[in-house]
């Protein structure tokens, strides 16, 4: 039988909501894994919408789920309608959006504040021992729900990663572990079923992300 | 020396932009042949906004430069600066955009008119004899730029692919040639240099879709 996995997005846009070619390769990596798929994203306003040619935030409201509708063609429902028994795993892309609209990472780090309606999606899956896959920095999400897991989000000493270093301090403090992989690698923490990836958090060819995220889903297929 | 290779957007989003994971998809092909890839979108508004939640239009005004910045992750130039001269292939992603941004044919069909920018750039990569690769809607942007050339967008045949044979009865009407192919396979117009593969005018999983367009960006390069 297929497995049955949610992708839960928070918008359409790296800089402010999910970024676009991780979500689009996770879909793409479960279709290809026969995985039946469903697609969730929470009612709320976006933290802020961000011009992405100028790289700036702008006076405009955008909605998270009808900006996440996008990336989903339109299938797509509301995160407070998931019910984790219909379902075997749950992932989560990264982007700004991960950071800013699914909790406050972006703004208060370790401090932040976790949605609610995602907070009890991650802690539903994990009671249940249904694995949660993770990439880029989607990540922290994990470290501040489930304090002593294990995470990457990606490469301490690759100079392509300069955000890694201070990320993975902040994970450190949560009292989780951080564990370095390259791209192209997923870390899978056994005992809570938390399958992560480094994806955009560095600068490497589409492909290679492509690819590391290609190892994220199938590590999260295999536990589910 | 790495192929270098434009991709004209028309938004961010299938119904009324670029289709994200075919602009995805032809992204990642592009890095893993090594391409050299320049993203570029006319800045002009999109004919619509339309709400993917409800799949319909609003009242809001989205620009087609500033949306497409999405996909390129802000790393984008207006299509008034493409120069020919320095590109070796030129790629056209489907998505509702590029039949109602780059030209009218969501409203107007054989009779629509083709964006002036988008005509120039069409018309200098056959000049050149520069290959132009399309997708999904996208070839009726060489039909009725190119009258006499060979395009498919899907199989008349499959069940799966309802709007083929109307589309294709228009591409016929226009002097071209349509060429049935599965989801998989792109056609190779050799004499014009014209690449084209349905990629979502079929129903089909996604991973096929994106393999289709593999196909289309190799066969691209190929030419180049």
């Amino acid at each position: 039988m297929a497995k049955r996995v949610a992708v839960v997005l928070a918008g359409c846009g790296v800089f402010d909501g999910s970024e676009i070619h991780e979500a689009s390769a996770v879909l793409v990596h479960l279709s290809r894994q026969g995985a039946s798929v469903k697609v969730f994203a929470p009612d709320i306003d976006q933290m802020h919408v961000v011009d992405h040619l100028k790289g700036a935030p702008t006076e405009e409201k955008r909605n998270v789920l009808v900006e996440s509708a996008r990336l989903a063609r339109g299938d797509i429902q509301d995160l407070s309608q998931l019910n984790v028994k219909d379902l075997d795993a749950v992932i989560f892309p990264g982007g700004f959006g991960a950071a800013k609209n699914l909790c406050s990472w972006a703004v208060e780090g370790k401090d932040c504040s976790v949605n609610e309606q995602v907070q009890t999606v991650l802690k539903a899956f994990h009671a249940e021992h249904k694995p949660i896959g993770l990439c880029c920095i989607s990540p922290v999400l994990a470290a501040k729900v489930f304090p002593g897991c294990e995470v990457t989000v990606g490469h301490e000493n690759d100079e392509r990663c300069p955000d890694v270093p201070g990320t993975a301090a902040a994970i450190t403090e949560l009292g989780c572990k951080h564990v370095c992989k390259t791209v192209s690698e997923s870390h899978v923490d056994e005992k809570n079923k938390i399958v992560s990836t480094s994806a955009f958090m560095c600068k490497a060819p589409l492909h290679e992300i492509f690819d590391g995220i290609g190892t994220m889903v199938q590590d999260v297929l295999k536990l589910a």
